[in-house]
């Protein structure tokens, strides 16, 4: 590894913390009817909790996230966390005034209790015998985790994509806890796309023969067919501008290809095109990477939760589940994010509106679709910092 | 079957006929500098030569289409050719006028010569080892088969998506030869978004176990794969709305899904989350139909021709390219088209304007995607019949 590799952040080194949950006698009660005999979570944080428990701001993270939002695991750690430009002293989530926490989501792989795991019943991992896990048990499982924290009021919860689910299911389960809700990129439920890309990166995996009905954990990955997955989400995370300016159609140059991972004797399925797109390139790529830092049956998992999110639903509709809540809410899009589009937010907004809380709505002007939330960008810097300062305790 | 299952056609029954190309010493030549030692042709004709042959139009078909355009092939079909409203007596496409051709591609699977086809060389298919086709090569098997029906003139050329792929390049190949070109939700190149989705497609096939390296006429097909590569396309050709408004967020009644044609042992894939979504369901069944009619290794040949087609590459650029044309042009685009969206044409319109040629454009308010040049449009017929009424001979 070169020098210049290594990252640099603000935030210095920080360290993922791992709390058992304590149960209720019976398991963890999840929405879908079942228990869980045991739910570990790992967790970090960054600042300072204040004498009065007062400061503290939950980051609730993306479908392909995890706890690590900001600093470095190591000195020679290749990259911070996922929010570093925005969770560091004097940033938009100012670490010299709040204790940020930031949790891996139940039903995850990323330290969080999850089909991974073992199932104490079984000494085996539970894979697909694991219970369905919803948006509402992810954010049972926070809200536990800080009561055993001893936190019983947030400054703010604030998360994009599938966080900012997380975020709107918070402020509507448990109202006031959260005196600000900051939603980005976010949905109050999905739309028929949305549900049919997760469903074809599920039909990825159940394809790959490895997967063996998830009974893959001693013996080979379903890699492909979670590559292939990735592939699929990354196209919608980007905006067809934004992979226009960075690859356009430019070839792939046989020296500037990525090192090949793939095992020996697969190489030859490049097929007799001479020509590689750099678009293919990268997206493979995307695809392999991927493979080391997830876990297939977590996709699975993950995606449905998404799927099955409707926060009106069962609730008499968005707007009387909104009519719940007890928190200021700022609420932004990204004009090219087609995946969770500007309109699903407004419905959001408008609902709010409807019922008479206190919200604000921008959508940002950003060419890099459903990531945009995750680049730096000093309008969303500038709209997060004013929305917590009006929240100041 | 039902007796309401049967189509009817006023085209009434058709046949595909197949013509063997006459070749040059050495073969067909491909842009590739390969060449084909045998090139057969499946094609299908409605309405009558003229004694003049002056009144001939070539429909050129979209990826997964193929000649059979218009009518039926038995009395008891269920479904009718792909364009058999726009193709019949007083249609837009009048049979009771013009002479309607349309034949397979080569690189298909549909008749016509593609990797499915066996190599006269070694008698077995050509698998991946049938040379790269490209949408000229398409262009050039098409005129050859015109030539050897006696046709030196046509009365327009038409396509939609890869279909207006090729009736473009028909008009920078063949200058005058068709007195009028109709493109439909076309592009002059694809995008690095649709580059990546087919690349998703090919990595979805060519990672099935039993793609075999393409080599798997004589065992199981990767049908798995090919279905996944067709749930990623399906998305692509509906819009958003679209999706919204066939299914939005309805559940699959368990007596509602469709028949399960997976093999026996598959069904327990479903897993323990009790609720399927219909727009899942409806994916996985289009996948699973597709398989029946479409070879894998003619997907990979076919998006690679549609990857690499770009009109203006090789011609001094795009309007360089058209000022070779010579022959009216309707461009038609869809409002809802997000894979070739109307800004694609508009490119085409554009650059034909600037070169001084006879071009007229509409984008049509559509809530289909990109399949809507597919389904019945009052305006699209009316739009197609007056241009073709303004060129009449």
């Amino acid at each position: 590894m070169q020098g210049g590799d290594v990252a640099q952040s603000p935030n210095g080194l920080v360290s993922p913390r791992t709390i058992q949950l304590d149960l209720p006698p019976g398991g963890f009660p999840l929405e879908g009817g079942k228990t869980l005999p045991e739910v570990v979570v790992q967790y970090e944080t960054y600042g300072t909790l204040n004498s009065e428990r007062s400061n503290a701001i939950l980051l609730l993270h993306a479908f392909s996230g995890d706890a690590h939002a900001a600093g470095l695991h190591t000195p020679r750690d290749r990259h911070p966390g996922w929010w570093d430009d925005m969770v560091r002293p004097g940033g938009a989530f100012d670490t010299n005034r709040f204790f940020v926490i930031c949790s891996n989501v139940l039903g995850g792989c990323r330290g969080t209790t999850g089909p991974g795991s073992i199932n104490p019943a079984t000494g085996t991992p539970w894979a697909m015998t694991f219970p369905v896990v919803t948006i509402g048990d992810m954010v049972a499982v926070q809200h536990q985790l800080l009561q055993q924290m001893g936190i019983q009021q947030l400054h703010a919860t604030a998360g994009g994509s599938m966080g900012g689910m997380q975020a709107l299911e918070w402020a509507i389960r448990y109202p006031g806890m959260s005196r600000q809700t900051i939603l980005l990129a976010s949905t109050h439920r999905l739309g028929a796309q949305g549900i049919a890309f997760n469903a074809v990166g599920r039909n990825a995996i159940t394809s790959d023969p490895n997967w063996n009905e998830g009974n893959y954990y001693d013996g080979p990955q379903p890699s492909r067919g979670l590559a292939i997955a990735r592939m699929v989400g990354h196209i919608t995370y980007l905006s067809s501008e934004s992979m226009r300016r960075k690859f356009g159609r430019r070839l792939q140059e046989p020296d500037q290809q990525e090192p090949d991972q793939r095992e020996p004797g697969q190489q030859e399925r490049r097929l007799d095109f001479q020509d590689q797109f750099a678009v293919e390139s990268y997206l493979e790529h995307q695809g392999e990477k991927f493979v080391d830092r997830f876990d297939a049956n977590s996709y699975i998992y993950l995606s449905k939760a998404l799927d099955y999110y409707d926060a009106g639903a069962s609730r008499g509709g968005l707007e009387a589940a909104l009519s719940l809540t007890n928190s200021r809410f700022l609420v932004l899009s990204y004009s090219s994010d087609w995946l969770f589009p500007t309109e699903q937010s407004k419905e959001i907004v408008y609902a709010l509106a409807r019922a008479g809380k206190d919200v604000s709505f921008n959508e940002i002007n950003s060419p890099y679709g459903h990531d945009s939330f995750l680049l730096e960008s000093q309008l969303q810097r500038d709209l997060i910092s004013a929305f917590l300062e009006g929240g100041a305790p």
